[in-house]
């Protein structure tokens, strides 16, 4: 073992077939038969994934700390135990179903850059910590990023605990259920840097067809939640000039959703995603129905007027039915820009090792967003196929998640040996 | 005690106080804020309905039967035991929420009307059974009339038991849970007649200011289900030109569906009630969602004419859209015509009380459309206020209520007596 300086850092390469091989084996936990997997935060299927990451964790000498929101750190120890160290890593959690990309591929290529670092016979002065977050995905509990937003002191603990599912089943209790509610303290310590990975998310690098992104910018996101309240009556007896039929609002208020964020392209998109009807009987006129739809938009400005529309066009289409709507704002995560060295970092370190490199923004969240508050944060992408994640048909090339852990694991050495 | 001639019967007279009483005690059992009550099928306020309702009929003098699908018979000998038995009722369960007289008036004014021929002491030649029918709402269990179709063997009874709710709970475990499935067998028995009282759940007696409706014939019933399939995407990062949004599609065919509906008016009509999204979560484009809707109409013609263009619709929008569309119809109910002797019967009760009636068909289900096919059936509306019902807005007037026990009294006593 030894620690190089700073200066003659070598230039590392992952072992591709090795991460593969992991990325593989995680997605058959709680996989689907179209090619995804399954494992909303604190399922069995979440547990299982843990399980595997911790065992592999260990197997590569790291230790493994849970803290008290399930956020689990394999430790890498460095030769300076008073420098803050390292953090590299993004979520094992999915989508309902998601791919076996978003997420996995950024905690085990940080896993894959520590075993290099190890193979490689390398000591670095700070200790590198590879980091599944929980719940980045919101696919179970609200709100998505809620790990790492925790540890980055951006949500209460307490909030964030007792957080629900659609079935009423309490995030705490749950994590405990699985066994990951850990005894570390989550957050209030200090941190050097936070660097993760992940797929693309949509189609840039792969039309430009470019390898690595150099993320620069989160662009600005909303999301809320539109009412409608009308009255319930008798489906079969009820003429239809006496309805007042909240579904019939919260239709029309859809297609006006998808009508204004077809408008926003190519700055922005909004599309409604969920609809909650009451009592969702067919015997009976609905007398609520709920909306909701994330937007996210290049700038501050148009993020807010679009949200502007959609809450005058809810009102007038509940006014035209004789209904009443109203819409609730999500807390707006605003846009920001990454800080130019960690930009710059990964750029420097695509160039090293001769890949192409693009500098775009991020269209959607990642636990990066929350740790930029918290440090200094870096983002990398890599290409996706045809763009398409939180589905089945999320696929990363097997090159592509290799430069990704080939660029990830010399940022990693570069940030832990200052 | 007397038996008297079928030639010289008495007028009977209810205890409307009595009867009102019994309606707003029940009324109390899982009352809800607004004035209705939410007790659908085997839940613990239809379980404690049922103990009343049974309590009542015991302290009223009657033996209670519960049958292997939950249907309660509160019954009171006649003279010649060969004799088939006259059965009134309705149902005890509630829409989600429901009002305070769907179901419970037919089931207590049968009660009162028996209570009313004892106080007469009148000994009748057959017996009459007062009926709660098992899930006639189909708020919970599908489908609706089930109690009464399983004992006029439309249903079969295996079928009727497996039947589960969104939840999955079967409903042969839930009777069971709740101490009402019983060892009586389920219909394969002789009945002279079924006589139910029920509120219009319309405006036409109402309107036309008429006490009693003297129901001629039921419209034609149909049911489906529309199934839009995309594909699901991020729905941050996916292009509105790229999205295939099952719930755009839903969206679309609930206002075609509302247009259709209207345009069917008075003949018949047709409104979305339903809505199912997958997976309903903000940070996907849905890949599948249902739309689900009940139709009536006058005439067979028109209503299986509308069920083809809501068809057509959804495979019109789905093209548009690159989805696919499926329409599942459910097993249409096709119209039919009381017995004329019935009709006549509720006519000539109506008469002899001082009462007017109004002949009118019924726009939807009651269990007497399953009675229909196992013996000689009548219903008999009387007003609700503005024609609201499945709704806490429902309301009958006290009077009204007391006028439909009247009839069904005498309708009871001249069935009985035969």
């Amino acid at each position: 073992m030894s620690t190089p300086s700073p200066n003659v850092l070598p230039l590392l390469r992952t072992d591709g077939a090795r991460l593969w091989n992991d990325l593989m084996t995680l997605g058959a936990i709680a996989a689907t038969p179209a090619g995804g997997s399954f494992r909303p935060t604190a399922t069995d299927g979440d547990r299982d994934a843990r399980n595997l990451f911790a065992l592999w964790a260990r197997d590569a000498g790291l230790s493994v700390i849970v803290d008290g929101v399930g956020n689990m750190f394999a430790r890498r120890e460095g030769t300076d135990p008073d420098l803050p160290p390292v953090l590299a890593g993004s979520h094992l959690d999915t989508q309902m179903p998601g791919g076996k990309f978003d997420g996995p591929l950024g905690v085990l290529a940080a896993l894959e850059a520590v075993r290099t670092i190890e193979r490689a016979g390398i000591r670095t002065r700070r200790a590198i910590e590879v980091v599944n977050w929980t719940n980045e995905e919101g696919a179970r509990f609200a709100p998505g990023l809620l790990g790492s937003a925790a540890f980055a002191d951006r949500l209460a603990l307490d909030t964030a605990l007792q957080s629900r599912d659609r079935g009423g089943v309490v995030l705490g209790e749950e994590l405990s259920r699985i066994g990951y509610r850990g005894p570390a303290p989550v957050g209030g310590r200090p941190v050097d840097s936070y660097l993760e990975l992940h797929i693309e998310q949509g189609p840039a690098l792969e039309q430009a067809g470019i390898t690595i992104g150099a993320v620069t910018h989160a662009q600005h996101f909303g999301a809320a939640l539109v009412t409608f309240t009308g009255a319930n009556s008798h489906a079969h007896t009820t003429a239809m000039a006496r309805r007042c039929n909240a579904l019939a609002g919260a239709a029309r208020c859809v297609v006006e959703i998808e009508s204004i964020g077809e408008a926003l392209e190519p700055h922005g998109r909004v599309g409604a995603a969920t609809l909650d009807v009451w009592p969702n009987n067919r015997v009976i006129v609905p007398h609520r129905a709920e909306v909701g739809f994330l937007i996210v938009h290049a700038e501050l400005a148009g993020r807010d007027a679009a949200l502007d529309a959609i809450a005058a066009a809810a009102c007038r289409i509940a006014a035209n039915l004789g209904l009443t709507a109203e819409m609730t704002r999500s807390i707006p995560r605003d846009g920001f820009e990454f800080p130019a060295d960690m930009v710059a970092l990964t750029e420097q370190a695509a160039a090293d090792l001769g890949y192409p490199s693009l500098r775009l923004p991020t269209w959607t969240g990642h636990d990066a967003l929350s740790m930029h508050y918290a440090c200094p944060t870096a983002l990398v992408f890599v290409p996706c196929r045809d763009g398409w994640s939180h589905s089945e048909r999320e696929w990363c090339a097997p090159e592509h998640a290799t430069a990704g852990a080939d660029v990830l694991a010399n940022m990693i050495l570069r940030r832990a040996n200052r």
